[in-house]
């Protein structure tokens, strides 16, 4: 009965990724805890950059900073 | 003070039914716990299709397997 | 295939209220958006009073506060 | 390795608001724990009028009753 | 930079577990997304069992029940 | 009415340290958006170690690599 919430900022994510994300988790949760997929719930969240933050910056300008990754 | 966050995929829940919803987890934090409806906070968050998994699907392709709800 | 997080402080909540507001949660999906009650999830989460603050305050403070609720 | 949550409603946060919130909720982490800013994430949320409710009522609802905020 | 958050209820998952869930979750970010695990959070919350909620009642009670996973 | 959500690890934070988060956060967003704080919930979440990861591993092991933080 696992609840699985994953964010993410929005950069293209293809809803093949998102399928691939959905069977990771829930194939995760069934392997290391034996949970029932078919009530293991995930629920993917796409964040603007502007809304992220990261080291005190939005993350656009924390990535554009020299030697950030 | 309680907060309640409702999720639920997106597929045209209208102004009403988001009242409706508001309204009812309001009423009900008030009837159960006696909470005060004006520190009652209510958070209703629209899922898109393809963002939502159960199963280890997508929740529409969870919806069109044979047998499915 | 709703999700619902309750958060409340944590003040004595009994078994008995919890499965009320379970069920209360739970009906208020189906009757007002038609959800299926068997994979509609509702998590309380218990807060401890000094993690929880309202007005800039812990909320045990701001109860204390003259003219507080 | 703090995680840091905002919900607002979405009514004009402007990108320089938004940069100000994340530098602001980091420093505070800095500040009060000594987190390291270069691991603590700030995600803001903004979320429409009528799926934030307040008093039972959605929040326009609420902000256009008498004596309201 | 991920931020991945599970829940499932509190029912003896060990340290070990815990270690495998953190791990497959980071792994499926990078794998998927490309994502840099070093930048990847993940936090797991166990819930009580009175606490989680499902088909309008506490697990234990809708374990319980006959036909029930 | 914003709702502030701080996720740090258990590790000895304080009432006081507490107070002073939820002052500070509250205090952020009257500043910067000229929120009410009488309407601004702050909530703080204590994680304990095993249940946080980060580069793929538990907190402890995370912390405990040469060179990390």
């Amino acid at each position: 009965m696992p609840y699985v919430n994953i964010q993410v900022t929005r950069e293209g994510v293809t809803p093949a990724q998102k399928a691939r994300l959905i069977k990771g988790a829930t194939d995760l949760l069934a392997d290391v805890l034996g949970k029932n997929p078919s009530t293991t719930f995930v629920v993917i969240e796409e964040v603007e950059f502007e809304n992220w933050g990261i080291g005190g910056l939005p993350v656009q300008e924390y990535r554009a900073r020299p030697g950030s990754e």
